[in-house]
């Protein structure tokens, strides 16, 4: 199974919307901050500070970015997305999904 | 916030109930086997391999561990319980409880 090796963790967990959403933040051994997290399924609307490159390890959601002309986009296990800094965006959550969040500075 | 330094991460969660009790699996600097968790509430029955740390971040658990003569007991935040190794026990989660697991071999 994939690792990430040397990194830093965070051992206390973020939890959102009454547990539906969790994660645990760690620093990757180039500096970069991560985060690892589950969602259930529902509907959640997430503001950013950095961008974001979230990747959805397994699971489907579908996005709507607020910031831009965007649609409503299905991302798959495998697949990722993008968000710009200081935006939002919705997501509806279909099935248990496994994601890992990048924040780029 | 607490962190663990050079740890290896596995990237994929361990998801368990139906995502009621999920997390991730990483090896610390001293090739030691652990995990941080979320469990929300409801009640679980966990089996064991190996021995098990069970140290409880945050939250509030009642637990009756199978093996040996034991009775319910109520383990809050910032406190642990033991398992034997090829043993059970059952969790009664109260709150949304954040945990983190040492296998001991």
């Amino acid at each position: 199974m994939p690792t990430i090796k040397n990194v830093e963790l965070t051992k206390k967990a973020n939890i959102y919307f009454d547990g539906k959403v969790t994660s645990r933040g760690f620093v990757d051994e180039n500096g970069v901050k991560k985060s690892l997290g589950i969602m259930m399924p529902g509907e959640y609307t997430f503001g950013t500070n950095e961008a974001e490159h979230m990747e959805i390890i397994s699971g489907k959601v579908e996005i709507l970015i607020a910031c831009g002309d965007s649609n409503w986009e299905t991302i798959n296990g495998g697949e990722y997305f993008e968000v710009p800094a200081n935006c939002s965006f919705e997501i509806k959550v279909l099935e248990i999904t496994d994601y890992c969040c990048t924040y780029i500075a």
